[in-house]
């Protein structure tokens, strides 16, 4: 494996040095959901790293031949064993500094059956004042459920899109990272 | 190169045989804008297979580091030597069958210079009675096109998600593809 600009390119990619096949690393989805049962939410404890023991919500990477949905629905199966309707695209967060664009949907369970799949130790519905927000994963998962809970409280789901950006340890918010405005 | 499941996957991947790297390979984000001056729309001629000489909006492959509207904007850049003002994201295309979303932006353009670059033949701006319909290069700038009109005609921009599916050599445009309703 060789790491060079290709021919008619601007950019190095990984190239195999014996079939010269060019593997492009380009930022990937993460596709997942808020699954709902009677005003609660379903959150997964992770079996696995990073963030081992934290809680988030059903999301995973995108395969060759989904759509997003499909794939927030298939990554829903694989980490709590339920089925959910997928509803509207809810939030897009852009994550550049480690080549990731979240699409998180809104969904509803479709039976309140459900358990751990391989990825979690425990999967558990919450209202939203049970939230453990300092368990959560990751700050996409902590950003999607505030939104989620601001405009449900407010009559209506509005989608939204964003970009997370890390400084100085903490991971900061914007409307755009071009523009210094920080949504709160 | 080796095309094998690795270790705690549930899929193949390809697997480089000698150091043993594996390469994911997972749908690509296609980011573009629509850039408008005055009431008109840039659309770039394609230098570039596939679909030499048709008419796109500037859209391409995101790269890791960037962020969506950051992609959308330095192609516009490379394909019509350009800058534009990113504003909202405007549609999300699935397009399952060849591995990629796209991510349109509505956009102005913040001088009306322009020029074709390296992958343009030719770049123009059209008002809506002169957009040349059968020479559009892809079915994601047609349908971005006429989600457009009808919205600024409306005289509101509205966030659209959909599926794109090519069947029996037609390229149809589904709410989801799971759901036989097809978006018109």
């Amino acid at each position: 494996m060789v790491w060079r600009v290709p021919d008619n390119d601007n950019r190095p990619r990984h190239i195999c040095a014996v079939c010269g096949t060019v593997f492009y690393d380009n930022p990937k989805i993460v596709a997942g959901c808020i699954p709902v049962w009677e005003e609660q939410i379903l959150l997964c404890k992770r079996a696995i790293e990073p963030r081992y023991g934290l809680w988030t919500l059903p999301a995973g990477f995108m395969e060759n031949g989904e759509t997003a949905s499909e794939a927030a629905a298939r990554e829903t199966w694989e980490e709590a064993v339920t089925q959910v309707d997928i509803s509207d695209l809810f939030v897009v967060f852009n994550l550049p500094q480690i080549n990731q664009v979240y699409m998180m949907f809104l969904a509803n369970l479709s039976t309140c059956d459900f358990s751990p799949g391989d990825e979690s130790l425990e999967c558990k519905l919450y209202y939203e004042n049970e939230i453990p927000w300092p368990e959560l994963a990751f700050p996409t998962i902590t950003h999607t459920l505030k939104f989620y809970f601001r405009d449900r409280d407010g009559g209506a789901f509005k989608f939204r899109s964003a970009d997370i950006v890390r400084e100085k340890g903490e991971s900061l918010l914007f409307h755009r990272r071009s523009i210094p405005e920080v949504v709160t």
